[in-house]
């Protein structure tokens, strides 16, 4: 199997915004994009370094993987994403060598993007990702991107509607 | 402050050996060398990739750091490390905006290396080192490559004595 960089490391966070005060500012590195990641019931920061990315994860559900990691060990890496040339071709090979897997199959994505997890039992403690990278990401991440456009502008109409009804309750200044 | 890029991720084990089971054998990560690292009390290997690496960490004495995560917490991910442009202007930078330091001051390895850690009470629970490159690095690798041969030299010296005087128990072979 080919391993060819490190694509991510993931790190579990209780608000975005809070992290990106030490991530981004603090630490200097550049914001690219916030995702909102349904599937695996999480927003996502995504700041660059180099060719690889460290990725700040916020839970938006309580019975997710990070959410279960993030209430018992609190923030921390929760894993590391390897770049692989084949993912089948890698989850075949581990198999052989007895790793241990937490998909047995790539999961695919919206738009076919490939990932797989590999047990921490088999690597001495660390939650490992592979990924292969798939032609359709831009679209898919743009279809994100919008959706995550659309919850911010129905949070902003809601805070909105929120104050209008504060300001009536005032005396009649909002209408 | 810059960042230029993940230098490595830092994996505590309990054993080298065993962990390049996985991260070599399985993963297919390439050994570049093993390293004895006497000031952090620590055995190291490096898996470079793309332009990163995983070095697997075994602690070599009981009281450091890495040897208590490795008590604490079993093997894991340790910590990540980024290389930065200047590294006392980091310090500085960071200082200015309140982020609580290990190393107040860069820590000054034999042959120059710089180094200094962040508190993982000011990253959301990462312990995050900075590291900035310096041009004595090479002589460096070789004297602790050569410690290291020196080591395993002895050992094996011990373990040939050993055999000599178990031959020599069993009725004068070994003469």
């Amino acid at each position: 199997m080919k391993i060819k960089k490190i694509d991510h490391i993931a790190i579990v966070v209780e608000d975005i915004d809070d992290a990106l005060g030490f991530w981004r500012d603090a630490l200097g590195l550049t914001l690219s994009h916030v995702e909102d990641v349904p599937d695996q019931q999480s927003i996502v920061a995504f700041l660059p370094t180099g060719e690889s990315e460290v990725e700040l994860v916020k839970p938006t559900s309580d019975d997710s993987g990070v959410a279960r990691f993030l209430n018992k060990r609190g923030p921390g890496i929760h894993h590391i994403c390897f770049e692989v040339e084949d993912i089948e071709e890698a989850l075949a090979s581990l198999r052989a060598d007895g790793v241990r897997l937490i998909n047995e199959t790539p999961q695919i994505g919206t738009g076919g993007k490939k990932i797989a997890f590999i047990h921490p039992e088999s690597t001495h403690g660390v939650l490992v990702e592979m990924y292969e990278l798939t032609g359709q990401e831009p679209e898919v991440r743009l279809a994100r991107a919008r959706r995550l456009a659309d919850r911010a502008l129905a949070s902003g109409q809601a805070a909105a509607s929120s104050a209008l009804e504060f300001l009536r309750g005032l005396g009649g200044n909002g209408r």
